[in-house]
């Protein structure tokens, strides 16, 4: 068979199936598209333009930040331990007040779109003003992109109010049609924010449009307190009922629920994207995301801006969404790695509508890809890949990216440990032990 | 003025007085210590051997990790989301079991001491089995160690019982003598592990030494209800009744307190030392600092093993004890920068009675220095450096390392994001986004 490149790492995660780690396996590509992932025994049978060895990498699909506003990486780590009203006041608004403009917008997104990138994201929704500007600063960097067109009941620089934001939506839908990688849903602020019929003109849009539909939703406990004095009912019940609730809905944050409000949750086919370095950061809390899984809800993971999260990394998402899911639960059983990895992979590509393109390793799909460098000494040794990839990998081990089977990020040294150490730790001495360990474990009990 | 080495880089973070970020100012070290930190207008004044340029670095004190297990970086991220017995019966003890060695031990004490000095940290606490050999692997990467004397209660490859470990800690103590850079001290298992004679014993032998003593407390609900029911009353008045909490006392984890377990903590001049991640990871819960801190309670971070913790970056410790602090609390300012800051310098060197020597720089204090290298795409634009320090940096930021004036670590690139989008994301581009918004932020009520 023809394939235009083969990779061969140590490892693949495909993500579907479930917890699958293949070892001793190539990755073929053609057109852009993954073609063949199979046995190294069955080289042979392939006719490759290139083939790359990828020595204790692992590799997985491009992962995938649902939630960002990436131009606010201008505005990283700004104001920590603040109120929130403080910082909102004193930190994000006159900052924003005096530079919003189409270039800030543009640098922002070139900055946050090469942090994604370079840790690994391939694919990401963002959602702020000067929707046009954030794409293309994004898609400077090479990322697949969903733009949110951005609908807010406030007047900004941008447009004089909510009927002015969907004329911009559907302005910003036509400049996009001719680029594959870059597609537009609709983007109302949140139910606080926005009115009952610009959420409802702004659904219609997006399913006029065959679209998907983005809000922030019940953030904190006081957006839901003052839901219930505006509306009689919590934020998702709200949705709900003015009709924004459904398969299209992508609501984010998810931190203030009620059993309730996840039943309601669970019937709408809606999803949630869980943004738990920010939650934490804000002292929002941690959205239930064990309860929301086990209700059936599809449940994915986004950075939420660097403002508050101070990082775009796909990994340090999964690291804390794990940790506190087990820590405020008292239960080390709490969200596996396997649903972690989901959330960051496949789920997204759900909550975006696009797994049937991304998302998992599967023939057919594009080949959207990364490979992480596990030689490191953050990673080292590699008992259990899937645990390595959550728990220890950083933005930094990512090595090389490839996004539609174009190679989009490839780092000059692999590994960064240069050093006189690298003597002491001679590769052999590791990997007898890493072998003895791993023989124990698989010979025992489990 | 004579030295032996200037540094001049963009940050200096003397941790001592709190919250001091300098800039415009260069660091001098003579003999292995800091003999001064002045604006640059003085450089003149100085005759060095040696001068380096640090361009978009910070310089701050050395991290101190006071508590791990380093030679559970053979174990790294072992057998995730299981229940705590299931994990150590089915992956620690086994592996333990039939790999426990003086090589084992040294094998992996390397291997955790160059994760932890590539990530930052130049002084470690360290505790487990054959002290003398997990020692030897540490100070073999040029950490400063303390290694603790293990004491339990169950026979062990190594000793057949406590009076056993007792002897093996003066015979430790007196192998150390030396090595200026090593030092020892007494560690315990925990209340539960080991007879109330070896624990008093231990703390005699401690104060007989000089020295300091460290043991597990509290770790969780459960050893804090097992202790009610076996010494009527919680693991930490349990320590103080027995005379082992005091001024030398460092009580690791401490996440199951009572108000009045943090009267006593308070009272005793113990130092707590908090492990969040596998606090968090094992189900554990959280220790409350923020509480602990109010009361006075020295308190100061640890990695605890890579087992549990799958990292030993105290980068990552610092980031998830703030977003835990936060997120529990649900309060964005519990746990500020820079007392999170403190707890990863001075306040290490406090618990482990160095911080005349180590944990901040002040002239006169040994020469224990990081350089982290914040021209990074996961920290660019620096708005808030200590934010950034805290939130956005990875322990593979971390550029040069300095022990006692003598450099064990210096990357071979500072910067690892040489590729095309080095070019979109030129400099002054940069600089002039983040210098218009640091204006801003100047300019304001802040």
């Amino acid at each position: 068979m023809k394939a235009d490149k083969i990779l061969i790492p140590r490892w693949i995660i495909p993500v579907v199936p479930r917890g699958a780690v293949l070892e001793g396996h190539f990755l073929a590509i053609r057109d852009g598209r993954i073609s063949a992932i199979a046995p190294i025994s069955e080289l042979a049978d392939f006719e490759a333009d290139e083939i790359e060895q990828l020595e204790n990498c692992a590799l997985m699909p491009g992962l995938i930040n649902c939630h960002t506003h990436a131009s606010m990486n201008l505005l990283r780590c700004v104001g920590p331990d603040l109120t929130t009203p403080q910082w909102l006041t004193e930190c994000i608004w006159p900052i924003e007040g005096k530079l919003m403009s189409p270039e800030f917008v543009y640098q922002g997104a070139l900055l946050g779109g090469a942090e994604m990138i370079h840790g690994g994201t391939t694919m990401c929704h963002d959602m702020y003003f000067y929707g046009a500007e954030a794409a293309r600063g994004l898609r400077g960097n090479g990322l697949r992109v969903v733009e949110g067109a951005f609908v807010i009941g406030f007047p900004s620089k941008e447009y004089s109010g909510e009927a002015q934001c969907l004329q911009g939506a559907e302005k910003l839908f036509a400049s996009a049609a001719d680029d594959d990688l870059l597609s537009i849903n609709l983007a109302p602020h949140a139910p606080y924010s926005v009115s009952k019929e610009a959420l409802q003109a702004s659904m219609q849009l997006a399913q006029t449009l065959d679209t998907t539909w983005q809000i922030h939703l019940s953030e904190t406990d006081e957006e839901r307190e003052n839901a219930i004095k505006a509306f009689g009912c919590s934020p998702v019940e709200y949705l709900s009922r003015i009709g924004c609730l459904n398969e299209s809905t992508a609501a984010v944050h998810c931190v203030s629920l009620s059993d309730r409000d996840i039943e309601i949750l669970s019937k709408s086919g809606a999803s949630v994207i869980h943004c738990p370095v920010s939650n934490m950061r804000l002292g929002c809390g941690a959205s239930p995301v064990a309860k929301l899984l086990e209700a059936g809800v599809n449940t994915a993971l986004g950075t939420d801006g660097a403002a508050s999260a101070c990082t775009l990394s796909m990994f340090e998402q999964m690291r804390t969404a794990g940790m506190i899911a087990k820590g405020f639960s008292k239960d080390p059983c709490a969200l596996n790695v396997n649903q972690i990895i989901e959330m960051a992979t496949i789920n997204g590509a759900k909550a975006l509508k696009s797994d049937e393109r991304v998302g998992s390793l599967e023939i057919g799909k594009d080949a959207d890809l990364i490979a992480i460098d596990l030689s490191r000494f953050v990673t080292v040794p590699v008992l259990d890949v899937l645990s390595c990839l959550v728990y220890a990998v950083e933005a930094q081990c990512v090595y090389q990216v490839w996004v539609k089977g174009g190679c989009v990020v490839k780092k000059q040294h692999k590994s960064a440990q240069k050093s006189d150490l690298g003597e002491l730790l001679t590769k052999s001495d590791l990997m007898s032990w890493q072998n003895r360990v791993c023989e124990i474990l698989q010979d025992g009990s489990r």
